[in-house]
């Protein structure tokens, strides 16, 4: 059975979402098990930290509620002098009844990164390609621009222009309070 | 070099296989590093718990064994009202001499979902896609449904009709006995 | 906006790199989380033991430091016989401003093995295909060779003739002493 492309895939989309732990689904649990100490006896973080997660996600102008972020990072290394750390980072995105995105690479606590698009369910099966992790606010909001390859054209309930990454950037309340027209169907929760 | 669409492969791959756990390879090994605790004391389920697991692998006719699965689940939350929990879930199946392939998303103890395909090796070297969990009796018997894109036609012996998911479906005596008949070639153990 | 193939991706190509352990990265660390014991009380590797893990990266040729490897491994099982371990590996290969690949799969401490490449960034971004890993020395030396798919033309900075794998391969010193002809553009460090 010879393979043929399918025109109705896009090139490349940018799909641009927010992550925001709003400090109610018990997020980050940090598992010190890199057993280093500071000078003064205190915890050091260092290569064995194992960090399990799951934030909120919301779309890019941050008027809609998608669901949820999942995942576990691991700590790769302390650097004093920017005082921040280098984690390898797996986990997912999820996107209710669109489906997920998955994600595998670096998260840098002063830098931004580009992960690599592992793969995805629902209108996301089958994407690939990379995202941009930008953190707005350590580690409570971050702004992400996937580069979705390999997929059909996104539904443009997705595709809302961002409201630009700063400090003060915050969801809509009625996407805060999860009233019906501001989430996705089914939003993961 | 430019690049030239490989005739070759074919479209959407539709591959059915069962996990099960037969109690014989200390699998899972719940670590309880949520630390939550009910209110009598004892573990309470929820975020920052890490489930390593390994369960054996039959092809969906269960007439074959084809090798293992190997992972790991991160706790993301436990549900209370439907009495389970949600997983983000990395993991492998390995279909001996055939290769493997890999998954990442959601694994949720009351309900199926889709995970994504990352990738594979041997025969599934380059795949993608997704594929459907449906979890037959917690957490002993769970049915996959791979819709595989990307790679060559599968081979005939993996095709086999499945077994339409029950919670009495069960391995060939041959296939758990481990004939030669039964197993896939150097099936993974 | 239909898709067309991008003319200027390569077929698949193969790029050859060397991980290290120079034993100064506080790598690997295990955690023994599976608490099998010997007969003896002391530690038996099995199913949850958990290695976190970061070491360093050459070009095949041994005469440029790119950057590290970091990830972590489960501990699948242990094998008697083999008088070694199965691990479920997820890992991502950093190449300084080149970008990264992560892969997806088995490491086994006594025989060679093929990971999926889940993905990538960079000039790596939209990668797929299978990594093969030859242990050279446990767990200190190995040799990857990636066959790259779905990418442009990789520079040929990477493409050096590798040294062939032996006991004795060692970068330069102009690598290991970080020159800075024999680094790769911010190398990752």
């Amino acid at each position: 059975m010879a393979a043929t492309r399918d025109e109705s895939l896009a090139g490349v989309q940018t799909l641009s979402v927010y992550e925001l732990n709003e400090r109610d689904r018990g997020s980050p649990v940090f598992l010190p098990f890199g057993a280093q100490k500071q000078a003064d006896g205190t915890h050091r973080n260092g290569l064995g930290d194992l960090v399990p997660f799951s934030n909120k996600l919301y779309d890019g102008s941050l008027q809609t509620r998608l669901g949820i972020t999942a995942g576990l990072c691991t700590l790769i290394s302390h650097n004093d002098e920017k005082k921040g750390d280098r984690y390898e980072a797996l986990y997912s995105f999820y996107f209710g009844d669109y489906g997920h995105i998955s994600v595998q690479g670096a998260y840098i606590t002063y830098e931004d990164t580009y992960l690599a698009i592992t793969g995805g369910s629902g209108i996301f099966a089958g994407c690939y390609g990379q995202v941009k992790l930008q953190q707005i606010v350590f580690p409570f909001k971050l702004f992400y621009t996937f580069y979705l390859q390999g997929i059909k054209a996104l539904p443009e309930a997705l595709l809302k222009p961002p409201v630009a990454p700063s400090i003060s950037a915050t969801p809509s309340a009625a996407a805060k309070s999860l009233q019906p027209d501001s989430v996705a169907p089914n939003f993961t929760n």
